[in-house]
């Protein structure tokens, strides 16, 4: 398909506008920002937002569906074989979050923004949640139940797909204190690998723990 | 030590300043909060915020370090044997953190405001992480290497360290999309302590994966 002038403009007015009203909104939060702010930042008339966007609800909407749809990056199954092991998938896809989430790439109000909707959610979580990070979910929830058994209590599963999940989102979202705590911690590339390394490791021992072939077995409650 | 009707109104006034500036800082963020908005939330004059807190930077530390500090309820040693083995005081440190991070009487800016924090650090942080963060995360530090080991690697015991309280915030900090995720999972207090079991078997089998004993041998990469 042949890309005119007109397309490409319309194309950066949106990308443009979406960028604005992002630090906007990480600034302000939902209810206090203006559309009209929004258009300033972005040299844009309020007719661009309105037609690309329709009105302020859905032009968070779609910022908020942009702060976490950043893995594009790093997509999922990045260099994994078409015949890769669960060990593997679990893998890719902790080494897909923490270089998503730890990407020095990132502009600012992605992080502002994820931690005010957390903090004082909207109506356009639902969304997200939906469209965004329940596939993801139940990606993961999968490879936990290859690992773990296809009998594994539903309860269970969701238990170790957030202790997974959570060991990724605390380098991101813990990040000043983590830089305070640790003066060793570093967010460079070469830093990031061996925290993939790590909580792949502690997280298939983890893991391990609910296989059915553990199950018979004492729980690992007294140390050996 | 007798308390006087002063001493009395003088604990009211600092703690009534204490939470509405708490609020407001939570919802404008230090720097757009304005001192006579938390006095007129307060129902108290400059004069008094200045006696208690000096001025608006102190105020806000102390409000940072309140938001920081709610675990007295949930003493890390609670019902602990003086005598508990390292695997009792994981579960005593992780139980502590999830009542605590989870309690249902907490104010609601509490939140908000660390999530602010988290987004945008100020000067105040140094001091949380200082006083009260770097003592807890020594004292996991400090059950951790009893559990893997004292020779272990200074890194290798901060990346545990890390691993087990990014399973405790998760539920914290992600509780808007575990919810709408996950329709079963509440936060009563009933529904906290299977979360203890988790994050403590899931911990404890990590861990072990750590242990001088395993080193030798092969590392959990392919399943059993």
């Amino acid at each position: 398909m042949k890309t005119t002038g007109t397309d490409r403009t319309r194309t950066d007015t949106r990308q443009r506008v979406l960028e604005a009203a992002g630090e906007v909104f990480a600034e302000r939060g939902f209810r206090a920002a203006t559309v009209r702010e929004i258009c300033q930042r972005a040299k844009a008339n309020l007719a661009a937002v309105n037609y690309h966007f329709g009105d302020k609800e859905r032009l968070y909407a779609a910022v908020l569906q942009d702060t976490f749809h950043c893995a594009e990056k790093y997509p999922l199954d990045r260099g994994l074989d078409p015949e890769a092991t669960a060990e593997e998938r679990l893998q890719a896809f902790i080494r897909s979050h923490l270089y998503s989430l730890l990407d020095a790439g990132r502009p600012a109000w992605h992080g502002k923004l994820m931690a005010r909707e957390m903090a004082e959610p909207t109506r356009a979580l639902d969304a997200v949640v939906d469209q965004m990070i329940r596939p993801e979910a139940e990606l993961l929830m999968a490879i936990v139940r290859d690992l773990i058994g296809h009998d594994a209590a539903p309860q269970r599963v969701w238990q170790c797909t957030a202790s997974i999940i959570g060991q990724c989102l605390f380098y991101h979202h813990a990040r000043p204190v983590i830089m305070r705590l640790n003066l060793e911690q570093t967010y460079t590339p070469e830093a990031i690998e061996p925290l993939v390394d790590h909580v792949t490791q502690f997280s298939l021992a983890g893991l391990r723990q609910f296989t059915p072939a553990r199950q018979g077995e004492a729980r690992c409650t007294s140390w050996p």
